[in-house]
């Protein structure tokens, strides 16, 4: 049996040549002596038209066949430059691998997402989801590879964490006890009676883990689930996502945006190359101007802005907004596209932002207010991409905690990492379905997710 | 600055060059005028030795290095022929990055594994972490390309599911309710009021949703955290570790256990090529015999036989086993290790199990007895993969849910998939962190987890 995929690359070498494919039909039609059917079996965007006719013993079977039925066809490979289609088949041999029915849920039309999504297990085998999840797959493979090549050694940080580090109050928890009879204490939940022996939430973010191994490999990457229980429904919020998290020791917030910027460029053209077709797709179905806004990416020097500046700037424009800027204001989604669409007309870097927005572990500035952070700002999105180097002073590291409210104790491996051999290191964060997003033009994340988590809906 | 791993493998090329690394000391020792220290930066498995004199002005500062230290050293290359190591940097500046103490926990001796477990955060700074947690890199990334370059999608199932199907006992829940105050309604737990309005867990297996991604894209993998809540202290089960589940359309047994050939034979061979110097690190202080052991692995052809033959085999070593075979046992170690090291000496699969001792999904034989599952057994370790064809037949399979006490209705998008153009189909699952255990000999699966989750224990 050989894939589609090989077929359509190769099909001039096949012409003449009888091949067997087997996939779905996607639409059938017959007259009275011949059929044709299409047919597509995943390994690639377009399908292949198979020509059957009446020689064929189980003719009348195939013609009553449903959309979606699975065959097994064995047939000559005909060249047609003729015709739309490169080639056809010309079947020797139709076997019914599996019937479908007539009401089977994807006939031949255009369903909304929204409808889709109520059959995720099914989507996948529409063209929008099968560009969807094979550049997903392209991408994620193409982050490794970038990563790889550098000699960057992947971690797998955990899941099940017994630290709340940021926002408990955003955490699922994690138990195995009877939630009917929860074992108490002296009045409070008795963790000791729980699996690990103490609460524990799943991780929103596995970067405090990584530093520990960037402290011992120089260079790391962690790609893997986050979680968060936010409340929220939006078109950009699961609860179940996937996270990138690089770290780089030795290395300062400079080197820490090169580097965001040559994986950004990296995974860009690694997809435009390897899925040609999808990104047609979503080109001209669903954001047009797509492809010419990623070339022009991949073409760009990033910009580079300070907040303050960037706050001189949009103030300039503040009547434009709905929220205006001050200094000392957290950053809307309006001004970053502003900043990167309207200002620098490309990818923008906006760094050193006020210590008071930004998380304790960011490196504080010498001024005393600001902190060694960068948002990666991109046309059509905002942002993409949020890092920072590292707090790697002791005793500043240990002030920022105390201020912020957090206990020492609870961070003792992370003050170990600057007592012992402490290093200027830097990393960030990619969220993986907003890029799958920003190379795909989808506008809303459960289109991105095989099976998205959101509050209220965990279907299968 | 150069990464320790460029300069060995081009020292030559740097031989008389000025470079700058950075990395942490491993050891240091003076003499009046001049003193050593090794340096590792985590990019290579083999350290650089500085030399320094008491030219520099602060010599007597890097004299009193701890163990530990993060230093930037500037020098030049020297080949060093006559020597054990081949180069060294004679250093024009030493510059101190971060310092470390006497008691830095990591003094130059052997630490035992048990130890190192409670400083999760430091180990991976040895030689032993240093090689596992890069082979583990390194086969994470073996499989990504593997499964790429065949085309098949990679699909991320999800982590939190609504359903309980294999052994609710067993699996974590996850949940948002206040465990002191649980909301309940008519007496029981009252989940309409939990993040997803109904109960939730931990997935123990991405298999089901991955079919119905084959059923879309012919061919796809998973590679994911699983997590078990079994209440075990083995030295082989963690309650949260990696899974890679490949499931490939229009394809049976035979077409999958070639795949779970090809795909141990592509990894072992992708770690010994880039891992040459921490594998032969395992072969000399882990485990013996290793690399002679996964390169007869890669050499020999797998053998084949059906479980009920391999009873007929075991059955004559009876007297050597704790556990006596007979038909329609489960295999333990003992048996699997019997087949592979002593009857096959090399690789088996082991096909054809009793209906009763695996799971619903698997494709039932015509005999009415047995099941086509496969389990690859390999020499050293047992069961490494278990797999097998799924049941693609409607009825079949609904009788078989009944049989086994399964609810019709928690399977509805299971059985879709054999009622709209079913296909044989097929698939294996190998425990991610068992195939590293194997790769580097480790005999814990709690030292090729960077932060180990086991019963009681979730730390950092």
């Amino acid at each position: 049996m050989i894939n589609i995929r090989d077929l359509h690359h190769n099909y001039k070498d096949y012409d003449g040549k009888v091949v067997t494919i087997g996939g779905w039909v996607r639409s059938i039609r017959d007259s009275k002596t011949f059929g044709f059917m299409v047919v597509n079996d995943g390994t690639f965007f377009e399908p292949v038209q198979v020509v059957y006719a009446d020689k064929l013993d189980n003719f009348e079977t195939i013609c009553k066949l449903n959309v979606g039925a699975a065959v097994i066809v064995t047939g000559q490979v005909k060249v047609t430059p003729e015709m739309k289609q490169p080639f056809e088949i010309h079947a020797d041999e139709v076997v019914i691998e599996g019937e479908s029915t007539p009401d089977y849920p994807l006939q031949k039309k255009r369903h909304s997402f929204e409808y889709l999504r109520t059959i995720s297990h099914l989507r996948p085998r529409t063209n929008t989801f099968q560009a969807v999840f094979r550049v997903r797959s392209l991408t994620a493979y193409a982050i490794h590879k970038f990563f790889q090549e550098r000699d960057f050694v992947y971690v797998h940080t955990p899941l099940i964490t017994g630290s709340d580090c940021e926002g408990a109050g955003e955490m699922f928890q994690v138990t195995t006890m009877d939630l009917s009879n929860v074992p108490t204490k002296d009045g409070k939940v008795d963790y000791s009676q729980d699996f690990f022996g103490k609460p524990t939430n799943l991780t929103v973010s596995g970067q405090l883990n990584g530093e520990t191994y960037a402290m011992a490999f120089k260079n790391i990457y962690t790609f893997g689930p986050t979680f968060r229980a936010e409340n929220s429904n939006t078109t950009r919020h699961a609860a179940e996502f996937w996270m990138i998290e690089p770290e780089i020791a030795f290395a300062d917030l400079t080197d820490d945006m090169m580097l965001a910027e040559s994986m950004l460029k990296y995974v860009i053209s690694y997809v435009l190359e390897h899925a040609p077709e999808e990104m047609a797709f979503f080109n001209q179905f669903v954001d047009k101007g797509l492809i010419e806004r990623l070339e022009h990416v991949v073409n760009s020097d990033f910009g580079r802005i300070t907040y303050t500046d960037a706050i001189t700037e949009l103030e300039k424009h503040n009547d434009e907004f709905d929220y205006k800027v001050y200094w000392g204001c957290d950053l809307q989604t309006e001004h970053e596209r502003y900043l990167t669409e309207k200002i620098f007309k490309r990818p923008v870097f906006v760094t050193d932002y006020p210590k008071e927005i930004k998380a304790f572990y960011m490196k504080l500035n010498e001024d005393g207010k600001t902190v060694a952070a960068m948002d990666c700002l991109v046309p059509g999105i905002g942002e993409i991409i949020g890092g920072s180097q590292r707090e790697d002073d002791y005793e500043v590291l240990k002030n920022r905690m105390a201020e912020c409210g957090l206990k020492e104790e609870d961070y003792e491996f992370y003050l170990d990492l600057r007592k012992y051999g402490s290093a200027r290191h830097a990393g960030f964060g990619l969220g993986f379905e907003r890029c799958v997003m920003y190379l795909t033009g989808m506008g809303n994340i459960r289109d991105v997710i095989p099976f998205p988590r959101t509050v209220g809906n965990c279907d299968l």
